[in-house]
């Protein structure tokens, strides 16, 4: 693993597939693009034929070399937890093709490595976020804000295992 | 839509998907071949990318015209119901980048089509699979026979659908 990482941060919906990609190089990162796959068809194999095509889309244009998305166990109900799991199956199913490692973190620790506290507001990580990447008025949604969330997420555990490694142990 | 169909019947789960294609042919079904995905990887994505990889060579080998699935709106708990949504959704991506339309069918209307009542047990399910295919002793995994049972369900329903078509109205 060299220190220059591209992450391909998912944010899986059946509806709204968000997604972003944030690059560090030399500790400095930045935004390479986001935005998000949107899914209209009412067939849902269709829509996960879409979900897949457009992360493949996603990655052999902008080449990340590892992936992030948020782990989720629980869900409103039964129904929306099969749904969600379905956008989940056929972005990750993408990423396995093209042997895109994918890296899962709970969405309190995606909060605390931008925000610093595990239970921020949704408002507060999209700020935190537009920061972090050094735009001002940002104009991707919130679904592509939340991708690139946890791409964030991951490039933060990353330095921190490094430098773990570095000490001689795995914080 | 010609009255010879081939049908891919999909079983999807996070460990094993059984899969089973069947032929009918001037009103004859018989067996292509069934089987069962199995994907012991820990890693969830590379689960996600076994499955659809799977279905996909499947759909390549035996070209099938129709996909079938049961349709699950129900699970023990959101995180069951998120696992197995996962692995129907690479699985759906699979059908539909192969461009092969996909028909849900709920459980009791497998059971109905197969055994005549919607709250068949699994083993008579399996019995009149078996018995339908002409197979005395058969030596598939159950997810097979259950991939099966929903191929076997849609040629049914299509053939229901066609008379009803020739009767200027739809059952």
């Amino acid at each position: 693993m060299t220190q220059d990482c591209t992450v391909l941060g998912i944010d899986p919906g059946s509806r709204i597939t968000g997604w972003g990609v944030v690059r560090e190089v030399s500790g400095v990162v930045t935004l390479v693009d986001c935005g998000t796959v949107r899914t209209a068809e009412p067939d849902m194999a269709r829509r996960m034929g879409i979900i897949f095509r457009g992360v493949t889309d996603v990655i052999t244009a902008l080449r990340p070399d590892e992936a992030a998305v948020e782990e989720v166990f629980t869900a409103r109900n039964p129904a929306s937890a099969l749904k969600l799991g379905q956008a989940r199956g056929a972005a990750l199913a993408a990423c396995a093709v093209q042997d895109i490692a994918v890296h899962g973190y709970e969405p309190t620790k995606v909060k605390q490595a931008i925000v610093g506290v595990g239970r921020a507001e949704k408002q507060q990580v999209a700020f935190m976020v537009a920061t972090i990447l050094g735009v001002k008025k940002p104009s991707w949604a919130v679904d592509a804000s939340d991708a690139l969330a946890v791409a964030l997420c991951h490039l933060t555990m990353r330095r921190y295992n490094r430098l773990a490694r570095l000490n001689g142990g795995r914080l």
